[in-house]
């Protein structure tokens, strides 16, 4: 009488998704979808209605590869390009639904206004996750929250030029003085964390925060864009953030999607997802 | 030969066009959009294409009663709207040209992708002034700095009920020990202020933080939300933050904007918006 449970049946959360694509593609790889149409091969070059073709031809070429897509949503917006993110979503459902997407648009604001980005990425665009900027409180995340099952990633330490101007501010009013990120970090790994939901955003440019951020979060799955064009360091990065139940998930954008500039630049783009997959991989024996 | 300057001619920043929507219209108030199609009145309610059509009508009513108008991205990206939010505010720069539109997206992500970001806020929307997170660093503001005469509200001490999760915390290596809020103040009134463009968000709920921020940034406009609906008390806001040349930006949406439910809504609030710009400017005395 019991109907055997199949892959989709079962994968109700983002966390499950995300471990069964990590264990199914051999991966802890992400391709972030950043379409810039300046930087697209002939005959797509410039020409932002051909971002969906664009991004899908990347999609189809990396599904098996990779644990994660995730699309950054300034890059549509400035093209008015929100249908042609809303179709790629959809492509992605239909023909990896296994990948889980994480929408990257770190939203952060009052709760009442949170609640209308929420629908926008998990019912508009039916994302499985996005990322958030913890800044505004508790009160700024709880909505995603209430979508049990949805991921979310809070900005933690980014390794952008102005990544520690804030989140390296150190704390005196908490115990041990942690700086500002790794309080973000306490916060996400203990009372924010109600449904088990949350992640980090920790950038790949400096492994001895990753390995901090780990040690204050030990099970969060940690968002770590820089590797690649940023100039990360796959190895130390899977070394600092990875460990056995605690997955990392690995963001490549422009070294993939632009790997090549002529009309081959999906075949580039596969050779350059595996190579990153597998250092990645390599990494972690 | 010298051509007569026009007012439209000399108001090339939104510093300008605020002081001079200020002063034309006698008013500290900003009409905040957040549309909501579930609170229109009968015969829009429920009905997410009619957003255009319920602020517009709303703009029409109000436009020589406020300072500025404050359009949440949200709310319209919640609804597929975006093509509703550009046709709305260019209804605005059509009839109401002398009003400057801050556009609240609380944006803040890694300098290549603020671009995209400014490119969305400033030329698909035209926007004059955007509201930022200033969490990721100063080259996560840099980009909107580049549009020079477009203003940017950095988000420093926000009322909601998180708002002091991370803001209120007490930095151990700043001198003075000042809290996070109060040293993003100081950072918008010094060494990120390279132009002149930068504003400061500041929840209308606690007086005594207006007057701190006011106190470290003497010369910044200051966007203060949360008057109306929210509960901030009018009065004491502007005795907080307002002085001579340094202007404050009073925001009020869901009071306004459904004011009445009936079809007389557009008049209610325009009686809601004058009763609220006159409590404001009373206060001034």
């Amino acid at each position: 009488m019991t109907k055997p449970a199949t892959a989709t049946a079962t994968l109700t959360t983002f966390i499950d998704m995300l471990a069964a694509a990590g264990l199914q593609n051999h991966s802890m790889l992400c391709v972030g979808l950043d379409p810039e149409p300046a930087k697209f091969p002939t005959p797509l070059k410039g020409d932002a209605s051909k971002i969906y073709d664009f991004c899908a031809a990347i999609v189809d070429a990396t599904a098996d590869l990779v644990m994660a897509f995730k699309p950054q949503i300034a890059y549509f917006a400035a093209h008015r390009a929100e249908e042609q993110l809303e179709r790629l979503i959809a492509h992605i459902k239909r023909t990896a639904p296994q990948v889980p997407v994480i929408l990257d648009a770190k939203r952060g604001d009052i709760g009442a206004t949170s609640e209308q980005y929420a629908i926008e990425a998990f019912e508009r665009y039916g994302a499985d996750a996005v990322t958030l900027s913890p800044f505004m409180g508790f009160d700024s995340v709880a909505p995603y929250l209430k979508y049990h099952g949805k991921g979310a990633f809070l900005l933690c330490r980014t390794s952008n030029p102005g990544g520690g101007d804030l989140q390296n501010q150190r704390l005196a009013s908490v115990d041990g003085t942690p700086l500002l990120y790794e309080y973000i970090a306490q916060l996400a790994q203990g009372p924010w964390n109600l449904n088990g939901q949350l992640g980090l955003v920790v950038g790949a440019t400096y492994p001895a925060e990753i390995e901090r951020v780990r040690a204050l979060a030990p099970t969060l799955p940690l968002l770590i864009p820089g590797v690649g064009a940023q100039g990360g360091d796959a190895q130390a990065t899977v070394k600092a953030g990875w460990r056995p139940g605690a997955p990392i998930v690995v963001n490549s954008s422009r070294a993939i999607l632009y790997a090549s500039s002529g009309d081959d630049f999906a075949a580039a783009a596969r050779r350059e997802a595996l190579r990153t997959r597998d250092l990645l991989e390599t990494a972690r024996l």
